[in-house]
């Protein structure tokens, strides 16, 4: 079983319960594949063989009947999480070596789902700025993975891990598994709790997870008890509208998104769908505005955010973050509270605007990953879907002019993370080639 | 100086700045009252007094030109809280002796501050139970101090600390100040990080202080930064128009509180305020369906956030906690997402009412503190004001049919808390008997 790092987690957790392998055999697969690859990707920041190992074994030793959905699976925490049993140092010279001694939420659950922690994965400090770890795209070494979930999207796409989780308060979930050509989902805001993780910008702040299929986002959404309101149903082909939706920010994409949204079209179209190109209502169609408002309600959270940080210790704050403490924007509360506002409609029009359709095809990103390690791309496409709370998932379907992966973002109406898992399985199906 | 243990902050602050005392002297004076005092009203979970004489001493140790604003200052925290040097426990028998090992962002803050952090104060399970602790009402034994900061209340009640910390997702902060006579203030929401303290509702969870004195509010809420667009005006009282604001929860206030709000309103219009009775616009005057969608938005919100228990420990987890994560309201999402976007746009319509006058007077509780310790009392006159989003301050200024407590509530547009509190120090002088 050489290549067990290459499997899916839900193939890992079929093998584990028929006894097809141990959780040790599979770990020291994993840390093989690591020991062998991590030097090149530096996708990890903390990573400890022997404890992995001896979780493993611990792991093995659990009666069956008391095992759970998730026995032995092997997940990459990004270093923005709490571990008990590890340091969390956010990406900040000055949280280094720190243990905070007990989970993240979501840690303890996937916990007593039964996976397996392996380590903490690297991330821009305080996921704010957008440079700073060195890991690199394990398609390309001269290029980014994109941030801030770094070492999480380069971790799954390098095979080193089936599963890793993420946060996402601009793009930093969608946007590196665009880059790295895996799969990844933002479930609706608040849907799995956040506690635990660094604070950002509670209002955007959301939590996800990626992987190298959909399955294995069902698995983990499963465990995470998202639910709709209805079991979602099957729908045939010729019954499913899609809404093509470029958004105020399309003038940004560059050719490979342009190529890459008119590929999935046309395969969707040409599959038996309806594909209609929507746009936003007019108040929402001034990406400026937007982007404006957006940077004003998360900087005006983040103030708050980080006002610990700076009074502690000011001078290992990055200099960005330190701007945005002192409010070097001079954005008001009068604009604060407009944005807020005026975005909480608009959270319901374009709400209201995806229940109309099946679902809504938009871009995961402006093309391919950026050259170099110093700018970690743009998330331009991202953040009015974290804004308006919407479940995402990024299907890694098509290339770019250098051979990197550009993916496709499928949104649904908020809390129809189910129904948005059930017809990306169905349309990644026609869009992903193997 | 026999008497530390009454001072408030400000003057500690003062007398410590000038070496009239100690931070030694200080805290043996405020544990010599608890000693005396807290086998009564037991408002401390955690208190080690050797562990605060040597924090005391260490503060004492600090140069001069190394303080800070708070240097010194004794502060309770409650138990929701993370605090690195002491067990946190959530007042839930599933964290019992738990250390988080890491301070939460706001006892962080004061830390930085200078603040002498004393230890933790009860509170309800993860501040969602309505009875518990065994806290009394300083006031009189056989009644409640009302929930969930009900230790952070009396022990600033009953002259054991200054200042106490304390979090309101419903009424947690401004109910039991109403009920044990103190002043409160609940900062406009994420105006101060929650991170580190236990989620209920994200939407609604708000961190605020308590203390004996609008000036003590003041020095905590610069010490969190808080800052208004401008810088508050002094209003002389002729110009000062107060909104009378008797809520569509009006049924529900009891003699006492009826009391309150006309002898409040006639004291003030008496001083030459312009005092007018307001009420909410037809689409907010509708009590039921209010209190029905912050039930809907904070349960949906809880079950995410105690999932990880019901997980973890699902039989140490009281029942009504239990009931929310099982969802046995059987409230749906497209409730949640409809009681989300309207009460998103109800916090805007409130918010420009209140921007139409100096203030918005409005009842703290129902009426004084309800007699026995298993009903800590109702946050129905609260819980909007939470959710709206807007900061509250409460003035201990009445007494009810039982000689109990009974405050009132000042309430300002979001992001206008400085101004809410000069207008507060006008006023309380104005409305507190001495």
């Amino acid at each position: 079983m050489a290549l067990l790092y290459c499997l899916n987690a839900t193939t890992v957790v079929h093998l584990i319960k028929h006894d097809f392998i141990t959780i040790e055999e599979y770990a020291r697969n994993l840390l093989g594949r690591i020991e062998e690859r991590d030097s090149t990707v530096k996708a990890w920041v903390y990573l400890d063989p022997a404890f992995v190992i001896s979780q493993a074994q611990a792991l093995d030793r659990i009666p069956r009947d008391q095992r759970g959905p998730l026995h032995g699976v092997a997940i990459g925490v990004k270093d923005t999480m709490n571990t008990k049993d590890m340091p969390t140092q956010f990406g900040s010279p000055m949280y280094q070596g720190h243990q905070p001694g007990f989970d993240s939420s979501a840690v303890a659950i996937l916990r007593a789902a039964g996976a397996l922690i392996f380590g903490k994965t690297t991330t821009t400090e305080f996921t704010v700025t957008n440079s700073g770890p060195h890991t690199i795209n394990p398609h390309n070494p001269h290029r980014t993975p994109g941030g801030s979930s770094c070492g999480s999207a380069a971790a799954v796409a390098d095979l080193q891990v089936p599963v890793c989780l993420g946060a996402q308060t601009g793009g930093s979930i969608i946007r590196p598994a665009s880059f790295t050509g895996i799969f990844a989902m933002k479930p609706t805001h608040n849907a799995i709790s956040t506690e635990g993780q660094k604070t950002f910008a509670p209002t955007f702040d959301t939590f996800g997870f990626f992987a190298r299929s959909i399955e294995d986002l069902q698995l983990l959404a499963d465990v995470f008890a998202i639910k709709d309101d209805e079991l979602p149903r099957d729908v045939p082909l010729k019954q499913l509208s899609v809404a093509l939706v470029k958004t105020p920010m399309w003038p940004s994409a560059g050719p490979g998104t342009i190529a890459a949204m008119k590929e999935a079209a046309t395969i969707l179209q040409n599959s038996g769908a309806q594909v209609e190109e929507v746009s936003f209502p007019p108040e929402v169609n001034d990406a400026e505005a937007l982007v404006r408002m957006q940077n004003i309600i998360t900087n005006g959270e983040a103030q708050a955010a980080f006002l610990r940080e700076y009074r502690v210790d000011k001078m290992n704050l990055a200099p960005e973050i330190r701007s945005i403490v002192e409010n070097t924007s001079n954005y008001t509360h009068k604009e604060r509270l407009e944005a807020f506002d005026t975005y909480a409609n608009i959270r319901r029009t374009i709400n209201n605007l995806a229940e109309n359709y099946s679902v809504i095809l938009t871009p995961s990103a402006v093309d391919e990953a950026p050259l170099g390690l110093d700018d970690m791309g743009s998330a331009v496409f991202n953040t009015l879907w974290t804004g308006f709370h919407m479940p995402v998932i990024n299907i890694p379907a098509f290339t770019g002019a250098h051979g990197m992966p550009i993916g496709v973002s499928l949104v649904a109406p908020r809390f129809r993370d189910q129904h948005l898992l059930k017809i990306s399985l169905v349309l990644s199906k026609l869009i992903v080639k193997t």
